[in-house]
């Protein structure tokens, strides 16, 4: 646990280097894409879990969300991010660029959550995988009710 | 590398479970949202390599590649996946479709260079992530050619 908020921290504190570069409108595609893999490999645990279970299918899904979710996103969230751009549509609030103190609460919750449902689908242990993917479900849900429009 | 390749294998395996309820204009988007993931990830991972190296920034980086590379993303060419589906566009090739041994062969390539990338990024070597990340640059452009269309 301890872990997984340090490895929250470090995420938020990579948002700045080396990537500047990514255009406004592909970083709002980039970090969609990132929600939408999730989003598939979060409904692949739900099957899992509602259906047969396949340990290595649900371990295989929990590294991938684990992954994406430790790997900067923040970075995503540069100036000019806030409004859709020409086709590019975004939903998110703009509180996201102005609320830092609970940005960073949410975001870190969320690693945590994702870390923890990585080391519980190592285990094979479906209740395991029950308890730490609805945790992870309820950190997705807690920054969608803040910082994303309907 | 054992490993790595026998990943591939199991990812292949995988592609039939639990899953089949996704609609295929659901799996063109998820496998391009699962690409273009990884492209925003190689592209900090070069960034690095060209300037300051950051081996935290990139650890995370290769991790999410290959978290999203050992996914099971052969689940998402299911039927009806090989062509366009109203707005949603593919550049898929047909061959994609039929070629199984040329595709198997390709995806076990792409996925053990994810993994040797992962583990290059995780000794926080530059020259092993180099070396590394231009396989995996090389195996993603060895699936391309083959069944992308331009």
């Amino acid at each position: 646990m301890k872990k997984a908020i340090a490895l929250g921290v470090i995420t938020l504190s990579l948002a700045t280097t080396a990537i500047a570069q990514v255009k406004p409108e592909d970083q709002i595609k980039y970090r969609q894409a990132g929600y939408s893999f999730m989003a598939w490999n979060m409904g692949k645990i739900k099957a899992n879990l509602e259906g047969e279970f396949n340990a290595k299918q649900v371990e295989a899904a929990a590294n991938a969300i684990a992954g994406i979710a430790n790997s900067g996103m923040g970075a995503l969230y540069g100036p000019g991010t806030d409004k859709d751009i020409g086709s590019v549509k975004t939903r998110v609030k703009p509180e996201l660029f102005t609320d830092k103190a609970e940005v960073g609460k949410v975001a870190t919750a969320f690693n945590a959550a994702a870390n923890d449902l990585a080391k519980a689908a190592a285990t094979g242990d479906k209740a395991a995988v029950k308890k730490a993917f609805s945790d992870t479900g309820a950190a997705c849900k807690g920054c969608h009710d803040k910082f994303r429009q309907e």
